[in-house]
């Protein structure tokens, strides 16, 4: 016979335990943080930055989120058009672009080749980006495609496909991949045992 | 020069920036989970549920949160009318009801009493109280009042506060308060200290 927090006070604990870090008591602790009377504008911010998400879509070019037809990148004229750098998603694209170091465009697909999660190359957005590579070769004067996946089971899948994509049809175009190796600023004893085995198999010359 | 997120998708991330236990990295990471197109019904729940909150409004009795103008608790009629525990929050409130241990009905505080914070017996809703206890007298025999604010300098300070009020305005109704002691199924040897003091200060006859 204890109380059951009311429908709409429900309704907004079970919606918010969705959200990833957040189970039930959480949610709840967030519910009440915002049905509290001085939470009202946070409240009121959330339901409007939710509608304006409804409008999130696309980039008609590189498949990122934004709210116009082509994204800040796309639409950027400092930006070399002949390179096109292929990511997993748009949190990779960010914290590709955070990097500061890279000139080109980007294409981002809809995940990696996973089997296990009928993830094939359809659903990650494959054939888009083969269209995207027509057109950059058509208007741009594209020069070479960068594959940014990671280095993991399925990323290296991934970029495999690619590869073998890019060289049946387009042969003269350049494919490249991210290198593997050390990452920087951390001393290689703290290093994890497989970045240093991929440093030592991709050891350049000097 | 780094890709800023588009409007729409900086302000779903401060939106939930605000969100308890959310930092600048988990909102973006809920954003981008929230935009993700297999989210979509989430993001249309917690777009409706915090539609729903706006209907949230507090019990004409007891102040809880619910849509209606009574609550479950004030409507319910197996609910003993004649005592009134006063709770700090709605939490502590559902909490309580959650022991299965209280057979009476509820009032809702908005907080305790501190003048650090600028609450003081107005902001805290004590002259509702005051009201709600007049009503009580007069028409539902209300025979006691329990207060159940925690064992902390402000919960002190509010429990000090209401026992003055009802014992100068309702001399002859009943004020206590929960007691202080030891927790249930918790070893002695990890009970901190000052529950510990407090059970040998309030230690009961046997």
């Amino acid at each position: 016979m204890a109380i059951e927090p009311s429908p709409a006070i429900a309704a907004l604990i079970r919606a918010l335990e969705a959200l990833p870090g957040y189970g039930p008591r959480s949610a709840q602790r967030a519910a009440f943080f915002l049905l509290a009377p001085e939470s009202q504008k946070k409240l009121q911010a959330l339901r409007e930055a939710l509608d304006g998400a409804m409008h999130v879509r696309r980039c008609r070019l590189c498949r990122t989120w934004c709210e116009n037809e082509l994204c800040a990148v796309c639409s950027d004229a400092t930006r070399d058009r002949s390179l096109i750098c292929v990511v997993e998603s748009v949190q990779d694209q960010m914290a590709l672009d955070a990097s500061l170091s890279w000139p080109g465009l980007y294409f981002v697909l809809s995940g990696r080749l996973s089997p296990l999660d009928n993830a094939g190359p359809g659903e990650i957005g494959l054939p888009e980006l083969a269209e995207r590579i027509e057109l950059g070769l058509r208007e741009d004067g594209l020069r070479e495609v960068v594959v940014a996946t990671s280095y993991t089971p399925e990323g290296d899948a991934t970029a495999y496909y690619l590869m073998s994509m890019v060289k049946k049809r387009w042969p003269d175009l350049r494919i490249t991949r991210l290198s593997r190796g050390l990452p920087s600023g951390l001393e290689i004893e703290y290093t994890d045992l497989a970045s240093i085995a991929g440093a030592v198999e991709d050891r350049r010359g000097l």
